[in-house]
Formats: C-alpha cells, sequence, structure tokens
C-alpha cells in the first residue's frame, strides 16, 4: 500500500498538533506542514508576557519543554514532517485531491498531492476600517512578528503613551503587558463594559481593579480615526471629538476566521465566517478536515454554532481532526463551552459556559446568583474572589460560571468547566466533594458557597437584589432602607455611603425596633459578603417584614463609587 | 404553634453548620449545640498550620471571616442558637424525645427536649494500644487542646526530634508542621507506603520529597512501644528491634467515629463504626439525623459505605441533615468520592475518586496512565506535576484521579473530582475545554494530556510500563533494552543509570539499525516526561519491533535511585 499523503494547512497550532498526531498514528505516511509565516507552533498566547517582559528569550514561545525550537528541521528529524515555511496554500482541487501553494521567498509555485487534508488557516486579527489605520505605530498583537515589534518598543523605552482599542481578552492582556513595558496605556471599547465574557456586573470590578492599577479604561467609545503626522501615529480620535494622545495603538477587536482559501474549493462557511464541520471536524468534502480558529463548532450549552478561537481548543481539535483523517471518522469533538480566563494585574477573570445575558439571549429562563468570598481560610493568607452562577430556573441546570478577582479563579473555572460538561445541575454542586486543605481552598469551597446561595435563591429563601439595581433605585430615590449589618470596626473602615443604616448582626435580635414599622418597606441588607446579609434577612422575614432583600456579593462586589 | 426544638450534638464543623442553616431555614425554632470541648467551631484542619506557626494568633482558627470569635456568646447574639460548651451528651431517650447531658464544669445534670436531633459527634484519633502511649510527651493532633500543646512545644523551642506514627495525611501534614517549628521529624508508617489514598508509585514520589526536605520516613515499620525514663517520653522502638530517639512522639494512625452515644441508644452503626443514615442523612429513627466524621456514607464510585472524615464533607452534611430536619427530608448527600489532598513541603498530593488499588479491590477492571509533565508553558515558570489516572477497561469510565508534584495539583484534583460527579469517560476528557492563560496552564492542560495519553493506551496505541515493573525486571536481570530518547546535553545531567542507551528521538529515525536486530527483543522508551517516549515507541513499532513499551511518567516519575 502506498504511504498516505496528508497535507495540514496552517502551521500555528491545530495544525503542528494535527501533523503530530497524524504522525504518531502512521509512521509511515508523507505529512506536510504548509505554513505561511517564517515561525511554527508559535505559543501566541504567550506574546502578552513576552511584550511585557515576563522573559526574555523570544524562542521560548517556539520550543518544547526541553528548549529545542520547533523548526522544519525540528520537524523532519524529530517527527518525520515536511514543514514548509513562508509558503501560502492558494487553492485547493479537490477533485484532483491538490494544493497549489507559493514560496513566499523565491514565488515559486509547489503543487502537494493529498489524500486526506486538515485546513488550520488560523484566524487574523480585525483592523476596523477607520482613517488612519495604516499609520506607523498602529498594530496587532497577534502574530510572532507583531510580537517582535512591540517587544522591540518596550526595549527602546521610546513609546511613552498607547491605546489598546478594544477590551476584550487580548485587549486586557495587551493592556497589561504595555504598562508592565512601563507604558502608559488606556483601552478604548465601543461596548459599554469590558470583557464581553463578563457579565456587565463583574466586568465593572474588573475595569476597577485595570484603574486602581493606573490604567485608562474608557469604555462606550467608539474610535472614529488614527491620528498622525509623516505617517506616524500622535493620538487616537473618539467618538466625542476627543484625542487621545499616543505613540502606538494596538488594534484588539476581535478575529474573524480565515476561511477565504476553503470558501473558494466551494466549502460551505457559517454566518460567523467559519468553515463549517460536523462533530469529527470534517468539512463537506469527506477528505478534508479543519480545525483551530478557522472554524465555527456547537456551543454545548446554547446548542448554537460559534466561533472559539483558544490555543486550547485548537490543539484539542487538530488531534481529532487527525484522528479522523488518518483512521476514518471516530473521534469527536462535540463543542466548546467557550471557557476563557486571562490574568488581569493581579486578578484573573474568566467565564465558562454562558453567562447570564448569554444565556437570556439563547432562550433560556435564567436564575443566577453573585457570591463573594475568600479563596481559602483567613488564617493562611486568603484572596477574594468573586462567582457569578447562572442556572436554568426549574430545572436548576447550570448553565454558567463567571470568576473574578485575586483569589484562584482558574480552579474554580476548571472545575465548573467539568461541572458543565457533565450537565450537573447547582443541587449536584452544593454536594460536590471538591479537594479540601486549608492551603489550596476554605473549607467549603467558593463554588460549592455560590451553589448554595443560588439554591437558596431558588428555594425562595433569599431574594437577591444585584448592585445596579440597589444603585439604580437610590438613584431614583425610590423608599428603601439600606441595612448594614457588620460590625462598627468594620463599618468606620469603609462603608457604602449611600444613607445606610448600620446595626450588626449581633444586636439585630434586640434593636428590631428601630426598623421601620411599615412592614412592607423594602429593605436591602447587605455585610462585606452578604452572608450576615443573609442571616440579617432571614431574621426580618421571621419578624414580619415582607419585602426583604439581599444585596449580592455585599460590598465586596459593589463596582460603584461609594458615597 | 410551638416553636420547634432543635438539639445538635457536637460543636466543632457538622454541628455548628447544622445549627446555623436550621436557624436561617427556622428563625424560630430553639436551637441547641452540645458541645463536650470549651471552643466551638475549630477549624481542625488549620491546626498543622498553627503549630508550624504559618500563622500566630489561636484565635484564628475559632473566627469569623471578620474575627469574631465563634463562642457561645457570638452564637446567642448573631446566631440566636444556644451553645453549650463544656457540656457532654450522656444519653439519649428517644421515646422521650430528650438528650441527658452533663455539664463537665460543675457536673450538673441537664435535660434537653428535641423534636429533631442532629448528631455530629465527630471522630476520635485511634491511639494504639502500645505500652507506653500514656507517657508524656506522646499526642495526637486532634483537639484544640492538641494544637495548644504542640503549638507551645513549638514555641518553648526545647524538643529536638519528634516521632510520627502514621505517615496518612494528617501524618504528613503534622511531620511539615514540626519540621517549620525547627524539629526534626521521622514519620514511622506500619503500611509499606505513606498517603494510602495514593497509588504505591506516587506515594514513593511524595516520600523522597519529604526526604529530600530533611524529614525521615520509615515505611512497613510498626511501633512496638513508647519508651520514657520518669514517666516521659525519650524513643520510639520499632518492630526491628530499634529505638528511634525522641522527646514528642505524634499519633496519627486514623481516627474512628465516636458512635457510641448512638450506639446506646439503639441506632445501627456500619462496619467501619458509623452511625449508618440513608441518603438524607436520616438514622434508623426519624427524628435523629447525623452527620460528619461520626457517620458512615456511600462511595460514589465503588458504592461501598465508607467512612470519610473530612472537613468539608462535614460542612455539606451538617447543611443537608439541617434542611431535613426543619423542612423534611428532601434534601440529598449523595455520597463521596473520597476527595483529599494535602501540603507535603513543597508539593501537593491528592486524590479523587478510586486509586487503582481501591478501584481492583472494588471489583473494576482497570486501566490507567502515568503522566508527567509542567503545570504551565515553560516561558511562565511551571511546575511539574505527576498525574495518575484510572479508568474502568471497556467503558473508559474515569473511576479515580491522583496528582502529586510542586505543580498546581489541587486545581486538576477539583476538576477531576467533577469530572467523577459527572460520570464523564476518558473521551470526554480528551476534548474537555478547560480555561486556558499562560499563566495558569499549558495550552493542554495537564487533565487532559493524562486523558489523551489513557485514551491512547485503551487504543492499543501506546503500551504503558510503571516504573516498578521496569525496577523488578531490570534487577530480575531480564533481556531488556531500556532507551533513552532525550538529548545528549539532558542526558549528561540526569540519567536513569541502568545500562540504558541513549538515542535522541532526533537522531532516531537514521539510527535504527543500532537498535536489536531481533525484532521481538523488549524495548523500553522514555524520555523525561515520556512524550518523546512515546513518539519513539511508535517509530519503533512502525518498524517491525513488536514488544515496545513506554516508562509511564519517565524519569520525572521515577521514584527509585539512579543509577
Amino acid at each position: 500500500m502506498a504511504a498516505k499523503h496528508l497535507v495540514v494547512i496552517g502551521g500555528s497550532a491545530a495544525g503542528p498538533k494535527a501533523a503530530a498526531k497524524a504522525r504518531r498514528l502512521d509512521p509511515h505516511a508523507e505529512i506536510t506542514i504548509v505554513q505561511q509565516s517564517p515561525d511554527l507552533s508559535m505559543a501566541s498566547c504567550g506574546y502578552p508576557y513576552y511584550v511585557g517582559g515576563c522573559f526574555d528569550d523570544r524562542n521560548e514561545l517556539l520550543c518544547t519543554p526541553t528548549g529545542v525550537v520547533r523548526d522544519a528541521k525540528f520537524y523532519a528529524n524529530a517527527k518525520g514532517i515536511r514543514a514548509l515555511v513562508r509558503t501560502r496554500a492558494t487553492s485547493i482541487d479537490r477533485k484532483g485531491h491538490q494544493v497549489t501553494c507559493q514560496d513566499l521567498g523565491t514565488g515559486e509555485t509547489l503543487v502537494l498531492p493529498y489524500d486526506k487534508l486538515v485546513l488550520a488557516t488560523g484566524a487574523t486579527a480585525v483592523r476596523p476600517p477607520v482613517p488612519g489605520v495604516e499609520l506607523e505605530g498602529v498594530t496587532t498583537l497577534q502574530s510572532m512578528q507583531d510580537a517582535d515589534y512591540l517587544r522591540r518598543l518596550r526595549d527602546e523605552g521610546r513609546i511613552r503613551r498607547a491605546v489598546v482599542v478594544g477590551g476584550g481578552l487580548i485587549g486586557v492582556e495587551t493592556c497589561e503587558a504595555l504598562q508592565l513595558a512601563g507604558i502608559g496605556v488606556t483601552v478604548v471599547e465601543m461596548l459599554p463594559q469590558i470583557l464581553g465574557f463578563l457579565d456587565a456586573e463583574l466586568a465593572a470590578l474588573v475595569r476597577n481593579h485595570m484603574l486602581a492599577k493606573g490604567a485608562g479604561v474608557r469604555t462606550g467609545e467608539a474610535v472614529t480615526a488614527f491620528v498622525g503626522t509623516e505617517g506616524r501615529l500622535t493620538g487616537v480620535a473618539l467618538g466625542n471629538g476627543e484625542v487621545l494622545p499616543c505613540e502606538l495603538a494596538v488594534v484588539a477587536v476581535g478575529v474573524r476566521p480565515n476561511s477565504e482559501l476553503a470558501q473558494a474549493a466551494g466549502l460551505p462557511v457559517g454566518q460567523r465566517g467559519g468553515v463549517l464541520v460536523n462533530e469529527y471536524l470534517q468539512t463537506a468534502d469527506a477528505d478534508i478536515y479543519a480545525a483551530g480558529d478557522c472554524i465555527e463548532v456547537l456551543h454545548l450549552i446554547s446548542g448554537a454554532r460559534v466561533h472559539a478561537p483558544l490555543g486550547d481548543l485548537a490543539n484539542l481539535q487538530g488531534r481529532v481532526a487527525a484522528q479522523n483523517a488518518m483512521e476514518g471518522n471516530h473521534a469527536r469533538f462535540p463543542g466548546t463551552l467557550q471557557t476563557g480566563v486571562c490574568k488581569v494585574f493581579a486578578y484573573a477573570a474568566g467565564s465558562t459556559g454562558l453567562n447570564e445575558r448569554q444565556a437570556a439571549a439563547a432562550g433560556f429562563a435564567t436564575v443566577s446568583m453573585l457570591t463573594a468570598g475568600p479563596d481559602k481560610p483567613g488564617y493562611m493568607g486568603a484572596n477574594p474572589l468573586i462567582i457569578k452562577m447562572v442556572a436554568e430556573q426549574g430545572t436548576g441546570r447550570l448553565l454558567g460560571v463567571q470568576c473574578v478577582g485575586p483569589g484562584d479563579a482558574s480552579k474554580r473555572l476548571a472545575a465548573a468547566a467539568m461541572a458543565l460538561h457533565g450537565r450537573l445541575t447547582v443541587t449536584d454542586l452544593t454536594v460536590a466533594d471538591l479537594p479540601y486543605a486549608p492551603p489550596f481552598s476554605p473549607a467549603i469551597d467558593n463554588l460549592i458557597v455560590a451553589a448554595h446561595a443560588l439554591e437558596n435563591k431558588m428555594a425562595g429563601r433569599l431574594t437577591g437584589i444585584a448592585a445596579a439595581e440597589v444603585k439604580r433605585k437610590v438613584e431614583a430615590g425610590e423608599d428603601l432602607l439600606l441595612l448594614d449589618v457588620r460590625g462598627q470596626d468594620e463599618y468606620e473602615l469603609m462603608r457604602l455611603g449611600l444613607g445606610e443604616v448600620l446595626i450588626p448582626l449581633g444586636a439585630l435580635r434586640r434593636r428590631l425596633g428601630e426598623l421601620p414599622a411599615d412592614k412592607g418597606k423594602e429593605i436591602i441588607c447587605f455585610c462585606k459578603i452578604s452572608l450576615r446579609g443573609y442571616e440579617a434577612a432571614t431574621l426580618l422575614q421571621a419578624h414580619g417584614w415582607t419585602n426583604v432583600k439581599v444585596l449580592e456579593g455585599g460590598l465586596a462586589a459593589w463596582p460603584y463609587p461609594r458615597g
């Protein structure tokens, strides 16, 4: 039998993974990677950390754990894979089973026959059609060359001010990187909030942290032009007419799938521009698979097709595509939870599954709870963590979990993602057996605390109210009582300052007489994290007050200025 | 309607949680906690960290997150709960619905009527029936008084040598605490390995780490006597006649449920001595619930009744028992995964579900894989993590996961525990959507790497061999080839030293001629973590060698001395 020819187009994440897996499955196959860029297997998620100076050797982004750079020679010797770098695939002849490529160095044309083809063409950073986008000083952070450019700027130390256009995950990571590089940074986001994978109240907490760390954050502002002199950027103009002076602008407004090659070959592309594949990651052509940032996949909770350009998924998909290309369809990629996390200075922020906005948009009747608490026992040096858990009303099925704060968010997101994979309910989570020891978590893990609170809410034991709603009511002058049940000492240190009354929980039983005689009056109880607030609410309800609420997350999750 | 009387016997973890939850469910109930010890709500899992000097204020073990000590006054004022400390429940009159108690201070007898009773009597550290166990200097670390005693010894600084009897979780944590306190420690364990929740090869890695940190570890040695002069401990005698000189011995050979009170009241107790309860945590008496270390619960994987004395479960069970006691049976505690984790110097070590030994004992046909790898991208400052994943043959259902190493084990254990709750398979884990960003995990998380490797093994792509088996074969002089496929530089730094041949993976294709002409010869491939070892094995198999194996976990997980 003749050796099978596998051609993989794309050499960043999904492509090399597919090629390497294919090699392990079939040591005799002829495997070729076609890669447009000069580099291979770039750890592109690491670019911000290279730019920010977390490490200095560019090769660390390209090498194996033992320090060998994954170049064409490495692929040839260690893997028996031919890697053609600086080579662009220009067309696919599906009938003839061959890919035409151009060597970007020599301009020569190559024709590669294939038995199976894997498309891993990735995605391209969107550059908004805004005047001045071609100015020197306007860049993206998507390619190794972008990373090299920004790192050089850092090392030269001449840039003083930068604007990051786009407050998504990459924008926020880039903001931190530039600030670490000693550059003053402002993030400009067109939407009313940063980090669209979060609900607004959590995004606001992250924004506050960025501001506290000295970064500028402008939400709800469109960039209308990049302005400059002599071809060099000098500022970014906003919709309100303001110009933010800067010598550098990094555009991070999202990516779109590189699906032109597939489209030109007649392969169907979805509404988000990604190549359409089945659960085996097979395109409409049985001999062509696709993986990574160039495809659309199913969202495991909403069932909708989404574009989920995430490095970890690209690797998992590359492996699945290779298995099916080499052995026939048997390995499935069922879909994504769009799990994402990022470091933002001392915070981590992430989400898995649907946030409440997305869940509502997907047609779910949702119930949610926001809780705050330390991520370890206090005596072990805990850090706060804010969790928002979203479930389906009625069934209690978990729909999504968001975590932000200085605490260990990534652990809770990993556990929550597995809970979503297992289709667990909130009640399942209330009795989950997670690893407990004081160096690692509180006796009741934050994720379980969130489930307890959400279960209480679903059972009607607790009526929560979000910070935004409290703020709205206060600003509208509604007739309500804000009841702080913390200790006097805590109150002296920090308070809401919106006209609240302080009655410490320990004194509340004997001071009920100080509360409104009108038992129907709206009373909003809170403390630092609203656990004591919840206890106060149950006490008031037991004594006849009928309109008692608990501020979700308490003062720890209050994202607005305090009075 | 008259207020409901709830009596809770036990005031450490499950008891106070049950009482507090009951209070929130019914603000009018009369709730009483009966607690033998002078303290309430002790964070007993924190004792080792107090003893070791991680913090100095004893009250931190007893206080709320905002620093209020949970004493009887706190329970009265903040919770409306009567807490009777230094009070022992001496009998339960089930017909008369009352508990007789004795005030340990005054000797007076109290009779508490109840509508519902929650037993949370905890467990007691076993003191082996060994001569000299009553000597001064022999203690346990189970009560707040034990913690006070050991902390005082630390602060006095007069103890130089200690022996910890028992190499389980508490024993190992105590070892670290005493060593931090400046005391030379030897752990003596009767079984052939420490940390029985781990399989032997992982326990050996933890043991090596303890030795490297200067602790002594003696396994397979029984303590036959505590020896002393003038009533004070001077040494611990082992079965082999040796005496380990020491001024302190901490006995940590396990705990047994305090079920005497229940038994005397005619309530059934299980084979492990724990009170028997149904999934609502209700005993054979419909008005008596039980929670925490005094009960037996179902193991969610094996289905067997187990004793799982863990602080987090005690809290979760206390909450469930209270819900059912106050509102009728509706909340379920389905069982435990016996998830546990502990810090051991710079390592974490833990397990969730069944280890391979336990799974085999439970009647499962198992397949397992041990993998090693960095817990982040190398450029972010990664730490190694060793994972052993155990699944059921045929179905691929996940049965358990163990993690040890300096890497972030607790995150992977939390995610694995949720995967077990969701009854996921290894294949489900191969495409799990976990949170990825370079500060938090590698692009393919360690847990997914483990699933990939185990799936490869189940699919017959990889034949693994455990370190213990390799050692046995080498010692037996079997005819095999050990093939190290790392780089020459790695080999110079550190090697197995058991007669292996070095051929770097990148050179293997052209140096196949150096391998045995006998294609049936047993060849065991390895590298640092056995990923290159796996690639080498596929290459050799493709070239006709038929008996090729991969050393699981590679050199990183080799627990024996190197030659």
